[in-house]
């Protein structure tokens, strides 16, 4: 099969084309290294020692024999992006490629022009090229848990049936962005889902939970591999910075009460259910949602859990509570429906100590690497309301 | 009060501006001439002959002895919209400055893109200057009914109360819109509502039907202010196209069966919902959506009505079916709730055949200017699609 996955150097984007190309499919990638400039601009980086690009794809070519073809450009620019869907005629892409950060969305008006301006026009010039080139691709987008934000019911998969009035529809599940990055998220679905009414696109939005974790069955014994690995307080995320913060002594930074609940997921979950995506794709002119997660935890309970880890390896671990950058409900009911993905077969490797000790154990070789001025929580959602601190 | 009107060269934005500076508020308006320039690009043009920006508030002047202040750029840059901001210090903005047309957001990948790029990022870079510079200002948005398309429930205004699985929320109502423009306003919709929730901003959507009319109040008897009229495909609407068709003796160009049924209002009725917002403001925080028309119609009940009139005055009137250009349902419930401005002491100018002699007596004035080979429906939803032409 040929597959075009966008944002192929990065998180989850390099594992995902290892998995394809492991399995025999002809797997194209796009990037255009935003996130490493991103972090060169702030003097942050990958914890994780990540090769360029064209090196990485020449080990994988060494220790398996396979070709990864590679794209360096912007999918903002909407002749390049054509060009490459018109010359690789994917019958699958797995779009990643967008800034995903929802502190860096809320950063500054600069960045939050950026972060929607490169996902919301970036995934429209997709759009048309998979109308004018591939009407039959199927598009597997990445969104996320964030768009649903935390209603006061059950959150469904994408679509909920309303009764009102004594009428009935089926409809989009109403949206409640947490950031400026999760709109962007939003604004795609909206556009995704109007192609797929009008032109009879295919796609299938993966909405994401929180993912965790370092190694896939490809990248693990080899260094050269290895994917990207972001702890601080932009483009980390939770579980990976708590299990950093523990190995080199820094204190867990719990932001708030710490009982704001969300849907979870390991990177190697991840790239089952973009496989179980792919090899199961959506019927033309339907959008499907699936709601991307295993298990949902609070940040309190995760923080917890790498206590006791950290401390049964023997590292004193503190947790401490900092004032919550964020404008977020610490308090709220959280149930998301997330049986999709387990109905096509997905089996989930579930959190416990014993895995974040193995991230530990991935984290402690690298750790040499880390730059700890760059994880205490700084980027505040509403800047009128007092600076975060310690609380 | 002061008062800042983006799109204040605009069929609305002109005559909004005139009102609030005869109400005495000290009016600037902002314009990029954009909507003067697709018309240029397109060998189209308003119907009306209006003057330059400069030279109509020249006019008032002479006219009321007020004055208007303008700037002349593009609210997509942000550092001129700051600046804008910070020194005009707004307590109200009135938001028109955006691309309207769904036939334009259709026609082309660039002019979708070109569309939401203008609408969102423009609309994103308000938000921030009104964040900074005057955070208890209140955004007065035109927002559109497209945003919820047909839904087979009944429509409310902006929130729907939910009931599922034995929990209830009252939550955004979900949106179907009905083109890459209309998806814009969606994306505008979300941005605002989070920024309402996060930075506590005010601000009020008003949810447009589709607006009919030439005069206001105070246009009318001084033609050197007149709005412009837009009758061709992809700027004009459906109800003073059809009034310019009967004047000029082309057959009234209903798309499809013309049963799509929407909500209607008079431009003095668009002028009058303004003031009301503006009036009672929305409160600190609050994301207030009002569904803006005053009356529902098919589009075949609208071709009848201007034929009964045409033939009233004269006018020998086909009404003639094209083939649908557009991916929309042609038979579907439609039911929307529009009581929050009558709330606030709307007194709605209803449509009949009296007020559609009236247009026609304005565009027989001016029918000289009618470019007829622009009338005709050529830009289609779905290209992929037989091309249109006459059923």
């Amino acid at each position: 099969m040929r597959i075009l996955i966008l944002g192929g150097d990065g998180y989850l984007g390099w594992p995902t084309a290892l998995r394809f190309s492991a399995r025999g499919h002809e797997v194209t990638v796009v990037d255009n290294f935003s996130r490493r400039r991103w972090h060169e601009e702030a003097g942050t980086g990958s914890l994780t020692p990540i090769a360029d690009l064209d090196a990485r794809i020449a080990a994988w070519k060494e220790s398996s024999g396979r070709e990864i073809r590679s794209f360096v450009g912007a999918i903002e620019d909407g002749d390049f992006l054509d060009e490459v869907v018109a010359e690789t005629r994917p019958e699958a892409v797995v779009h990643y490629g967008q800034q995903a950060s929802a502190p860096y969305s809320m950063a500054s008006r600069e960045k939050a022009v950026e972060t929607q301006h490169a996902n919301v026009i970036g995934n429209l010039n997709l759009l048309f090229a998979l109308r004018d080139h591939v009407p039959d691709c199927h598009l597997v987008k990445l969104g996320t848990m964030g768009e649903y934000g935390q209603p006061d019911i059950d959150i469904e998969e994408g679509y909920i049936e309303i009764e009102h009035k004594g009428r009935k529809d089926t409809l989009p599940f109403p949206k409640l962005p947490a950031s400026l990055y999760h709109c962007s998220k939003v604004h795609d679905s909206t556009n995704i889902h109007f192609a797929c009414r009008v032109w009879g696109l295919r796609a299938t939005d993966l909405n994401q939970g929180v993912v965790y974790g370092i190694d896939t069955a490809e990248t693990e014994g080899d260094e050269r591999l290895i994917t990207r690995f972001d702890y601080d307080e932009i483009f980390g995320t939770v579980l990976n910075r708590f299990c950093l913060q523990a190995v080199i002594g820094h204190p867990l930074t719990v932001y708030g009460a710490g009982h704001q609940t969300r849907g979870f997921l390991n990177i190697r979950d991840t790239i089952a259910c973009v496989e179980l995506a792919v090899a199961n794709p959506a019927e033309r002119g339907d959008f499907r949602v699936f709601n991307q997660f295993t298990e949902q935890f609070s940040v309190l309970e995760l923080a917890e859990l790498v206590k006791h880890a950290g401390e049964h390896l023997g590292y004193a671990v503190e947790i401490q509570h900092y004032e919550n950058p964020r404008v977020e409900k610490e308090e709220h009911y959280y149930n998301a429906v997330h049986t999709k993905l387990l109905d096509l077969g997905l089996e989930p490797t579930l959190l416990g100590e014993e895995l974040v000790e193995s991230m530990i154990h991935i984290i402690e070789r690298h750790k040499g690497n880390a730059i700890e001025s760059s994880i205490d929580p700084r980027t505040r959602w509403n800047p009128a309301k007092s600076p975060a601190g310690q609380a």
